[in-house]
């Protein structure tokens, strides 16, 4: 039992290092880095490597348009490109035929700026985060990962969930 | 005279076309087709086909950040796949190799879907529809296009403009 807390304690650890390193927030963790040296590859794509085979919607609003008129639910990911945690779920995300498979269920949408609708941050703004609505248009804040503080973090370890 | 009036009537008349479709609302002209036969292109871009050498944010929230911290102005520009007058808008302003140096002077934006701000439809919401935004974060209400009763409507031959 020791041992399996003292797991449990380490891979909060992990699982919150980004959110703690955006607290207070600072221009350099909240903004994808763009300076001269490491411009975006053009032309960027809606996937930004989640999925280049998936359709992914460009805004919250039209993820909600699609939910309603196709009866899917939306899974939305809120990620940075600087944080090392949203990174490693993305390539355990992109990589797992299962899960990409599972994601066509879904109306898809990933995020690195954070919406104005405080219903997607049940718990606060941290990244990786990853919120579901269902096609009536309600947060499915039910719908939690495995770390008591920090609901909605997955590690790249759960995709199994 | 006669003949300028009726020119600008015919010009208005093909300017509002796709803002009148949308009136009333229907499903078929707001939502771009995406049936099984009409699939997107894979991976999506986020230009859509508005210059894929530009650099386009994703979200109106990520345009009102990168407008703050660059200190450049917002350039918004609402379309729709189906809507001719936006293809036609679309492929001038793809074309167009100053208007095209000129768009890199700013946050660059495209949209289908409009998002919740009201000041971004200061005399509806229709499409094509160029909004901006300056570094304050004031919409610029005053930089309108040709025509009276749709300020924020452009039309190819506006591209000089």
């Amino acid at each position: 039992a020791m041992e399996k807390s003292y797991m449990s304690v380490f891979l909060l650890l992990v699982a919150l290092s980004c959110a703690l390193a955006k607290e207070p927030p600072k221009k350099e963790t909240k903004a994808p880095k763009e300076t001269k040296e490491t411009k975006p590859k053009l032309p960027q794509t809606l996937s930004r490597g989640w999925g280049d085979h998936l359709i992914w919607t460009q805004t919250y609003e039209e993820a909600l348009f699609r939910s309603k008129t196709s009866n899917k639910p939306v899974m939305i990911i809120h990620h940075l490109d600087d944080c090392p945690h949203s990174q490693a779920l993305k390539k355990a995300f992109a990589e797992n035929k299962e899960v990409q498979k599972l994601a066509e269920q879904f109306v898809l949408l990933n995020l690195v700026y954070e919406t104005t609708d405080k219903n997607l941050s049940p718990d606060g703004q941290y990244v990786p985060r990853i919120l579901f609505i269902d096609p009536t248009l309600t947060v499915r804040a039910d719908i939690t990962g495995r770390y008591s503080n920090r609901l909605y973090a997955y590690e790249p370890s759960d995709m199994p969930l």
